[in-house]
């Protein structure tokens, strides 16, 4: 939620030179994204303008895989799901680079994010990731998640000595720093293009109407329904007192069923693919807060919020699916 | 630089309620502003889409000078300026609340800052300086300058024995914290209704021509040469190593006289007056950098660069502001 770099009107308008999309018109620095600076851009050409969104990705994006990340977003605008084209140069590059930094130009798309997601609002949200996975089947590439289960394990038992300094109920909760949920996680599910950080901060609606999905630059190859329980750990719960929110999850999962209906053994490996979710945002909350100054400018996340959530998630275990 | 109201959408549509300005279509946290939380807001009516700037006022912001800023925005805008219009409720008023603040909605107006101006866009600034001059002549409201000469003097003796701290230079260039400036400070110059803080980031243009004048939170009643000098001291100089840029001043100065020539009393004054404005800005950047913490959310800016410029105009007299 910052602007990192600071590009000079001139310095984009440079940029846009690249782009067949017209004179510079506008651009604010928008407070989108924790981890890249963003700036939302006008231009017009022959009395019409058009908007884009300018990303600098900054050096926690790793800049190999944004050709994954821009080709995706081409794959998915293509085949009609509601999300923004990356716009190419004229020589047909994805990206190109200022102040030194990778770079992207995409469309932008109109929609606000939701804080306190309704259910008619969660099953859109359902029925578009659904969509999202079937829209992705043909797409060719593929990326290794850097966030996977042993990974989030190894981050998490790096800083177990620390725990106490966050909250003393973290290492009540997770006294084996999720060894339990890895060692029991499925190898032979349905896998194929997740987003993997579907939170509704990435999804702009109008109305219920699901206008758009962004940030897919936590997106890799992976399990289809750890995507679904990702979504369902970061929409099901009132953010006021992180209580459950049944009404939204079941609107969740049943507007992706009504898509992509989910086998028997997808359904059974909910609880432990939320708890795996839940493990994971632990994981980076922990790692967070300990390389954040107090005052730093980046606001901390507390990692508390996901250990109760992975906490319910294995007490109810398949009563938090059950339609 | 920062957002630090944060507006759920929820909240700004309720906010746009009380506007006959269609439905909330998209709201980003700009990145605009040092004291103030500012969207940019799209609304749409009958497949229309207009744009807007919502601005939520914070502390520093006297509440009780609100009025005036909008009024001031709306005459001039009436007017034929380019500044952003106040949006009325349906009830006509000029602001109301949200999450216990006072808010207003704005036009939103095209075009970029310019970082470094060249002397075609100083001098469009210069004439658009003396438009509103010009068109203020008739505004029927007044307010004191809560930044006045004798104000930014005490501040900065309020600070003195901490001056080493800043800068072991900045005790030799105002040892008298500025008495010397205010003993000489002109009474009977022309007055009127003044921005009073025109920096390159408070005007937007579209190439040399100027599409707006914003972030009026300074205006105030004050010598119309003045605005003039706060102007070149924020424009005519190098941002790289602060070295005055004589083409840029005196393309301010002559755009400026083209729309309204300066009396040889108002010229006469300009060295003197331009050191005022230094002045003020070393003392509110002094005060910000004990108040600011080194980490924290707002980047403190050097009082030095101004401390330099006031030096220069001291050592320069009218010379920096012969055509």
């Amino acid at each position: 939620m910052a602007v990192y770099t600071h590009l000079t009107a001139a310095e984009i308008a440079e940029f846009l030179d690249a782009y067949d999309v017209g004179d510079l018109r506008s651009a604010k620095g928008i407070a989108e994204g924790v981890s890249n600076s963003n700036w939302l851009i006008e231009t017009e050409r022959a009395h019409a303008s058009q908007r884009f969104i300018l990303t600098v990705f900054e050096a926690r994006t790793e800049a190999d895989d944004l050709p994954y990340f821009l080709s995706l977003l081409d794959h998915l605008a293509a085949k009609g799901l509601p999300v923004p084209r990356t716009i190419h140069t004229r020589d047909g590059a994805l990206m190109r680079e200022a102040r030194g930094k990778p770079c992207a130009l995409i469309e932008f798309l109109p929609g606000v994010s939701v804080d306190e997601p309704e259910p008619a609002q969660a099953r859109a949200v359902g029925i578009a990731l659904a969509d999202l996975h079937l829209a992705a089947e043909d797409f060719p590439q593929s990326r290794a998640s850097s966030l996977s289960l042993p990974i989030c394990v190894q981050m998490l038992r790096d800083n177990a000595a620390k725990f106490d300094e966050i909250d003393p109920q973290l290492d009540t909760i997770i006294p084996d720093c999720g060894a339990g949920v890895l060692e029991h996680w499925p190898v032979d599910l349905p896998a194929g293009t997740i987003h993997s950080d579907l939170f509704p901060d990435n999804v702009l609606s109008v109305g219920d109407r699901v206008t758009g999905l962004i940030d897919f630059y936590f997106a890799c190859s992976g399990i289809l329904a750890y995507d679904l329980a990702v979504t369902h750990a970061a929409w099901s719960f009132d953010l006021a007192d992180n209580a459950f929110r049944p009404d939204v999850g079941h609107a969740l999962i049943e507007g992706y069923e009504s898509c992509r209906p989910l086998s028997d053994a997808e359904r059974g490996a909910l609880p432990l693919l939320a708890q795996g979710a839940c493990l994971r945002f632990v994981a980076t909350r922990v790692e967070d807060w300990f390389a954040t100054p107090v005052d730093g400018l980046v606001r901390r996340k507390n990692p508390m919020q996901f250990a109760h959530r992975l906490a319910f998630y294995r007490a109810q275990g398949e009563a938090a699916f059950t339609l």
